[in-house]
């Protein structure tokens, strides 16, 4: 399948590392300096080249969105309508930030919107799905969950359900278990679960505030032969 | 330990049993027919008896507080003031219910509120403690998730942290694992989990309304090896 990647941040270089070994072509653009990317591209080879914002959104069928929230009105202008039509995973959360450049959730926003809402708003015409935006980058390898018990899971979500089979395909591609959260608007609670995470590091993890550690799995009870009659 | 349950519906009365496993003494009451939860008594035997709602308040060291969402404001006017100094875990989601008897997430008061910290503008002297909202209540016996790989999470959120501890002991005595979600506040992201859960329920498990087979479960990652330098 060929893949747009907007843009090879630290989510986005890893998911192109992984779509490029499940056979994926890709075109890579990057939000700044090329040259950071120049490593990523060399060891990636001939799966994948380098482009504008511009250039790898028209390539991709499918669009990973990547970006820096507070960047996304810019990313938006360059892209103009070269994602109209296409699947586009957008990974973001909604992250304020304050003139010293400290980075907060955006509690304010998240009570009636998601960036993903706010992405399909200003692209009408694509096809958005909320994905990826709970685990953190240096654990978004697969190969960081090999001794976990069980897999963690990518959440997504989206209103567009042949978009969210596409999406199912490369969350396993990439390692991982896909678990649908519904219809576009179940990306507020994906993203109110990034603070939850954010709660569960300080308070367990010892402040492990990058979240470099967790995941959330859904794990299945058997209640079968315990299940008692109502009594309420 | 003297635990007071508030009040015997599905989720208090398997606590109940649980917890008068683990060894502790307790007073049943039921928001509704004392006859419905004669079954439980019997089985329980000399570690619980039956009392009222201020009756079962005023006895216990710590306090299970699961009502009904709709029935709150009747409930607080029977506790009175015995509530006052005491541990209070209450288990409950903003469930609006209609004219017709349909429940639904009521996301309107989530924008701004918890039940927790409605409850403890209601009972400013309690220790308010949210716990236990997110599993079902047929899979709330440690049993049920036997055949987990990885034990199912009770989360819990609170401003007082030795509240928390006991909490926490009291979660591992029903046989879950507990996690530290933070402050009072943090139990308006454990009521998104609520609608996130659904949501998976729907989209995952057939339309499993009753969440009766899910749990969260957080796993960990080894990221360390393969750590790689940030490219942002």
């Amino acid at each position: 399948m060929k893949i747009g990647i907007l843009s090879a941040g630290n989510i986005g270089s890893r998911l192109a590392r992984a779509w490029a070994a499940a056979g994926h072509e890709l075109v890579i653009a990057k939000d700044g300096e090329d040259r950071k990317i120049e490593p990523l591209l060399t060891e990636l080879g001939d799966k994948a080249r380098l482009g504008t914002i511009r250039e790898a959104a028209e390539f991709g069928e499918v669009v990973l969105f990547s970006i820096y929230w507070p960047r996304v009105e810019a990313i938006v202008s360059q892209v103009g309508d070269a994602l109209d039509g296409k699947v586009v995973i957008e990974t973001m959360n909604p992250l304020g930030v304050t003139a010293d450049f400290v980075h907060f959730h955006d509690l304010e926003f998240m009570r009636d919107s998601s960036t993903s809402e706010d992405l399909q708003r200003r692209l009408p015409k694509a096809r958005i799905v909320k994905g990826f935006n709970l685990i953190a980058a240096p654990s978004l390898e697969a190969a960081a969950w090999a001794a976990a018990p069980v897999q963690a899971n990518v959440f997504y979500a989206t209103d567009d359900s042949a978009a969210g089979d596409v999406t199912r395909g490369l969350i396993a591609d990439a390692g991982f278990k896909p678990v649908n959260a519904g219809n576009l608007k179940g990306a507020r609670q994906l993203e109110q679960v990034g603070v939850l995470l954010h709660h569960v590091a300080d308070n367990e993890y010892g402040g492990d505030a990058d979240l470099i550690r967790l995941a959330l799995a859904v794990v299945e009870a058997n209640p079968g032969p315990i299940t008692r009659e109502r009594i309420a």
